[in-house]
């Protein structure tokens, strides 16, 4: 019996999707990726995983684990040689438990990650992990690739937001380490190594996650700012005077705000005058445990000696939840405006926070010289040190033109990078998009290291072959 | 030449210490394990780190490295064969960088935690990790263990604290992965692999930690309490009311603190009446980013609830920063009131909130049962879900009677905590004492794992043989 037939016995027909049919799962969200697999696989369970990767490892047959298939780096979709089998996880979706007092839910790898918050919500607590692809990316995706997003300065990454972790091994064991502990120190910590693999040392199929208090108030504000290093002065004041109540500082460029409110006519950049053609603008969030009006004293004494300082040139404050959502909404539509306006050449890189003012100077200032006429598309998370560093064709390169020099874009941006200590995937990953360009970038030591545990976890190179690592 | 001549050649003869000189290194704290070594070498930076590695895995010598010796698993400790070089890292010591921008520093493994505290309040930050031993342990024992202590609730575990380390492999290679970005996801997280694995893995010689604002006001409150379910309802409410204000939560049993008066008659218990006859403590911390008056606002509201629903019986809040450190003084003497006391039973164990108060009820009422009249030493970071739950002779019974049933007390006790889904070591880590019982505890998948990473990353087993794994 063929390995497609066996697992159709395993997991019945309609478990297995194949030819055309698989269109869906095999070409990437950015659509850079088009590959060919065996088939799709959809197990119900992780039993069923286990047994899916059981039967490919007998004939070596390489299996790539799927979620919502947002991956931006190419990190979940097959090669062309359509020897792969996908297991997509998507029907992994139950939500087992949600313990209110312990403060964590233990979910299935499959759950859409709105999903999550919204169950959390309903239970009166926050699951903090909140990123653009929400709406379909899944739990299981965000542990893979560690996940970033815009509360990342006050929660963490996704790895921060995870106790316990249940998972497939390239031998199709279960290993079941759910469990509900913040601390536990019983020997190395697996769940930490699987948990931005992406898939190729160990297919996770359920987490226990951590859960917060949800605020009572917040305030959302949008700033208009004269240069990026009074944007770096700002957080600086926020951090100090909002303390753990500051959750989000986002920066953009001004071209991103006004190429949104173009692209997408509903959209209004609330600013008149100078202030609406600013250079910068950062969205700031504070999150209040008290009340409404302790959120809007306290925005309104550090965010007042911010102006007063002369680090803000304008700001909105939201005075609903509606304003808080439409400030939010810009932000969020950079990436769609993006899509729409045709292909950029990405880069999702971070910075230490002291070295960013710099940093985008003088990248800026060498790619225009390199690359003259070329548009900055910048935007991301300030407090994080992690900025979405995109370049676009502009109107005096054709999109066909700017991505024959992709190449020689992104090694001047990551050399920069590199340069003062930054990394070049801060919160996407590393997939295929990156996997060439990395050993270039890390440490020899610790690419060697990497190298013998993905030998030692998966020495038959099954498991999501060619992400990450070469082999 | 021998290894101690190369060693010497290597170092210099003042650096290394043989026969009694190393007594002090070859004793654990507990005084529990006493082994023996070859000698005591003590490099002075991370090349002479990696240069005495590659000395001895020539030879295959075992290398155990040590910080401040504040081990409560005899982690760091040799056995007694003589063979094994101690690797102490005490003199890499130095404070590399301090950078308030990005908040971050970067502190070698051989400084005193103490330090490293004080390093970052001097520069305006907080560098939230607080424990009994930090006056004698290192960053280095810090990392190797993943420590805990008293604000785990708020800022998580070493862990959570640490951005980027450099190492020194098993090989005698330098890993050069220092770097202070919030987000990294470029390949597999060995950070967290080598932090935990108790020197197993690798050395690690350097790490930039994460620091956080410098609170500007705080309140500590000791709270009397009939029962350790009133305890759990007051962390709820805390949790809830202070949000993330809310820093330390540890409770104590009754005989607890009224052994550490009578072994310590310069303190004193601020209760009286029936208040100081409770059976259960608290200790709260409040940490406010905004002013006094605030923090004292605060904790009126949150505490004055928790009164009001008849949840706590009384409480006393500190007016001044002595009587908070009087309060805090009075939880952190448990340990030394214990030694004083003779040889206890320890556990470290954690279970989910949610299961706490079931657990230490039943299980004092199983111990009872089994060993009538032991007495029960708990304490801990009821926060975290995590005691320390031990057992004294009491009257009843002698010293010697009890530690001679000790793995009869340990069974009884861990049964209990992993049929809650608990941890057989929350906060102290593995090391010799709990090896042989890991197994038993733990997922035979992830046993498995750890021992196949173990082998790849220290194929000849010469680092700190015998801990965490057989080997």
């Amino acid at each position: 019996m063929n390995l497609l037939d066996e697992l159709q016995e395993l997991l019945g027909p309609s478990a297995i999707l194949t030819g055309a049919e698989t269109h869906a799962y095999t070409q990437d969200w950015r659509e850079r990726y088009d590959g060919r697999a065996l088939a799709v696989v959809r197990p119900a369970s992780t039993e069923e995983v286990a047994a899916v990767v059981r039967l490919c490892a007998q004939s070596d047959t390489p299996i790539i684990a799927q979620g919502g298939n947002t991956s931006l780096c190419g990190g979940s979709t097959p090669d062309d040689s359509g020897r792969a089998v996908m297991l997509s996880l998507q029907r992994l979706d139950r939500i087992r438990e949600v313990d209110t007092d312990n403060d964590t839910m233990v979910v299935e790898a499959g759950c859409i990650l709105q999903t999550v918050q919204q169950t959390a919500q309903d239970a009166g607590r926050l699951f903090p992990l909140s990123l653009a692809a929400e709406g379909s990316c899944t739990i299981g995706g965000n542990l893979a690739t560690n996940a970033g997003g815009t509360q990342v300065l006050r929660y963490g990454n996704m790895r921060s937001l995870v106790l316990g972790i249940e998972a497939v091994t390239a031998d199709g064991e279960g290993w079941h380490g759910l469990h509900g502990l913040r601390k536990n120190n019983t020997g190395y910590d697996l769940r930490h190594l699987l948990i931005g693999s992406e898939g190729t040392l160990g297919i996770i199929t359920a987490a226990t996650l951590m859960l917060y208090p949800l605020p009572t108030a917040s305030r959302t504000a949008l700033l208009a700012l004269e240069s990026i290093d009074r944007a770096v002065a700002v957080l600086a004041a926020a951090r100090d005077g909002f303390g753990p109540l500051l959750t989000g500082f986002e920066l953009m460029a001004g071209n991103c705000l006004h190429d949104v409110v173009r692209t997408f006519p509903q959209q209004q950049l609330p600013f008149s005058g100078p202030a609406a053609e600013m250079p910068w603008y950062a969205l700031l969030e504070l999150s209040d445990h008290e009340s409404e009006q302790h959120a809007q004293e306290r925005l309104e004494a550090v965010l007042g000696a911010s102006i007063e300082a002369g680090d803000v040139a304008d700001a909105v404050v939201s005075e609903s939840l509606a304003q808080s959502q439409a400030l939010w909404h810009l932000r969020e539509s950079i990436p769609m405006m993006e899509k729409e306006a045709g292909k950029t050449i990405k880069h999702d890189i971070s910075v230490p926070v002291s070295r960013m003012a710099g940093f985008v100077h003088d990248t800026n200032a060498a790619l225009q010289e390199a690359f003259p006429g070329i548009v900055h598309v910048i935007f991301g998370h300030l407090g994080d040190g992690n900025l979405h560093y995109n370049v676009a064709p502009g109107a005096d390169w054709t999109e066909a033109q700017l991505l024959a020099r992709q190449e020689d874009v992104h090694r001047l941006v990551n050399d920069r990078v590199h340069a003062v200590g930054g990394s070049i995937s801060a919160e996407h990953g590393i997939g295929r998009l990156k996997r060439d360009v990395l050993p270039d970038y890390k440490d020899p030591v610790e690419m060697a290291l990497m190298q013998r545990i993905k030998t030692a976890l998966d020495p038959h190179g099954i498991l999501n072959p060619g992400k990450v690592l070469r082999s």
